[in-house]
């Protein structure tokens, strides 16, 4: 009989956010006149309607599909050029950091990049992630084979887990032993912190010396607004050399639905073969796209063109702005109410320290049910999210105002029990 | 340092299309005054533009995405529940076909599906591909590691080729030896050939005796127009058991360039673990969707549900028949020209056998450079496709006239060698 992908037997039941919809549901069922009160701010989607420029244009590349003079059909697998060009140079080149065209990659999002790069990396690396950690990372290695059995305590076998805390601000430092692979989230899901220039500089130094490779994931660097802080890893001397950066359209142009998102690879960015050879990753990733995939839609592809013009940059720069209003609205509600938090400047997510004794799903069912809020357990990240939540600044301002309100029931659950 | 992936090492320097796409661009440069006059018939894309419907649909999308009321983040990973409904009552139960709702699995095409599978198949799996071939069912089994070194004489070490040939119109017969897993494409790629009820019937019934699993490539199966000619393997007993379906909207939609295609797996086929267990692959396949994706581009899937309305189906008819119009113009000028010919009936494909002693490089470098003409050669698809080359249908009319015509330069060559 056929063989399945043993790895897939590993992974624990349910990955964090089909939890909690199932979770969410269930209360809704229970108690229907309850359900519409429900406020989500759990996943990190976001609520506001697309930029107009991203508007416009999709409707102008509709048009072109349905002319038989401005049709078009299946593009180049690594996305148009003129698409690949308008992100090297917005996003790098006009800040001085040397990307070429040909090192931009057009996806349908970072997760499925996150999930991709593992086909042109072998079997059997060893890979570290920060705790906590988007769940992303750990299940794709998971399926990949790069791991062992899930640990009773959280984790799997054979994945280094970079605990981070509250003591550092949840900011993460190279681990004292070699790994070959390292994902970096910064500014970070789930806890909001943001690594400092410096930080990104230990980071490179330590991947450098032991020939590792970092998967540099800044899908949130819209969000950064204080220039001394690093919105790129190719900001950092020597990272050409050692990492991949993820970026997306979900978040600063609000694509979500849409789904467009890029990497960037740099040529000089090695591997070695099992006879000991190097070789370009590039020339992998390249061959990926072509054998695996036909490119990004279209009309997608002009939306997220679009937003690289003057009227699309101040757009999307009104779009992050009232996402940082939100998180600023609900750090102050955590501070009014005497919760410790994190994050929610320069990033859109909060993380929120539970109250003493309470656990993170605790604190989950309890703002379900008691404040019909949703938000995510720290849990669900990772042994050292245990104890905190994250709120996510993706919603209108309402509901942002309202979530904060509501984040009192657990206070109030807890002065009631002592 | 970090290994990467050694199994993209064992593939063959250049896909086919982008070979193909160097040599007419070397060409161009050579021969600026020609360039013009280049036909394209070699890829197998689309030149209509998108029916009406989907138009309407995908404009009507974007508005609700320009609204805040209207507004579509994040969609189910694996597609929006009423568009897998419209697929599965369009396509399957409305003729008969039990398909659930939740076995249909959206996507951004065919090409990615192919090579996705086998992230839910086990490594080792013995794999099968009739011969000619898509190239993408070899060079994903090549970088997933089911493969060994590339052999001389084509192909891969491991994976079995079952030769198809000009005696049998080019439909495949099941092997003797067992394998596990088994591509087949019916309207078949490259050589238009469809398999008749009975021939899938001892597909079925040899892989449900082998404990087989079937992939069945059915991206063209919108060009039969031939009743009795089965649509989807689902049509045949015990497909369920054995059998995954791919189908895209590329061709009946024209949506190569907006990207929508699809997978059915009943939730009755198994595989096998390393402890003998049996699992259904169909949670697997949901794991993979919801931790590696987050679904189809909101207007793209609306495109799509768009094209199961009544005009919508009146209009992709009316695409199929006009591409099934090219067909037949190209199977009449072969025949014109005493041309052997394959396919271009119940297909989009015609597959031609070249002149005696020619090569289907030979072949393909006589029509671009005399006939500036491009097709793609039998040999870029296996062993058995040399010898012969396609034509797709996939063009204008007057560009598909003009093809027929330049085949002339062919039998003009070969009668001047003589």
């Amino acid at each position: 009989m056929t063989r399945l992908n043993d790895n897939f037997l590993k992974l624990r039941a349910g990955y964090l956010f089909p939890e909690i919809a199932r979770r969410v549901e269930a209360f809704s069922v229970a108690h229907p006149q309850l359900a519409p009160r429900i406020v989500r701010a759990g996943i990190g989607d976001v609520t506001e309607p697309l930029p107009a420029v991203a508007i416009s244009a999709l409707h102008r590349a509709v048009d072109d599909l349905g002319r038989r003079e401005t049709f078009h059909g299946y593009g180049p697998p690594t996305g148009l050029l003129s698409v690949r060009q308008a992100i090297a140079e917005g996003d790098f080149r006009s800040r001085g950091i040397a990307v070429d065209d040909d090192e931009i990659f057009l996806s349908d999002g970072s997760k499925p990049d996150c999930s991709a790069v593992l086909e042109i990396l072998g079997c059997g690396n060893t890979v570290a992630v920060t705790d906590p950690v988007y769940p992303v990372y750990v299940d794709t290695n998971v399926m990949a084979g790069n791991t062992g059995a899930a640990r009773a305590e959280g984790g799997y076998e054979g994945i280094v887990a970079i605990p981070t805390s509250a003591a550092t601000a949840f900011a993460a430092e190279p681990p004292e032993q070699r790994v070959d692979v390292v994902y970096l989230c910064s500014p970070n899901n789930p806890t909001g912190t943001v690594l400092s220039r410096a930080a990104l500089e230990r980071w490179v130094e330590w991947a450098r010396r032991h020939e590792s490779i970092i998967l540099f994931d800044a899908a949130y660097e819209a969000f950064i607004r204080d220039g001394s802080l690093p919105r790129s890893i190719f900001e950092i001397a020597g990272a050409r050399e050692c990492a991949m950066e993820f970026r997306s359209f979900s978040k600063n142009g609000g694509f979500t639905g849409l789904r467009c998102g890029y990497t960037v690879l740099p040529k000089s960015l090695q591997a070695r073969a099992a006879d000991g050879s190097r070789h370009a990753l590039h020339a992998l990733w390249t061959r990926r796209w072509s054998t695996c995939s036909n490119g990004v839609s279209y009309p997608v592809q002009r939306a997220a063109e679009s937003l690289y013009t003057a009227p699309g940059r101040a757009q999307t720069r009104q779009l992050i702005d009232f996402y940082l209003g939100n998180a600023a609205l609900l750090l102050a509600a955590c501070e009014g109410l005497g919760m410790r938090a994190f994050g929610g400047v320069n990033a859109p997510y909060v993380w929120v320290e539970c109250p003493a004794g309470v656990s993170s799903w605790q604190a989950f069912d309890a703002l379900l049910t008691q404040g019909q809020l949703v938000v995510t357990p720290g849990a669900g990240f990772g042994r050292c999210g245990e104890g905190y939540f994250r709120i996510s600044a993706f919603n209108s301002r309402a509901n942002a105002e309202e979530a904060g309100r509501r984040l009192a029931v657990l206070t109030a659950a807890t002065a009631a029990t002592r």
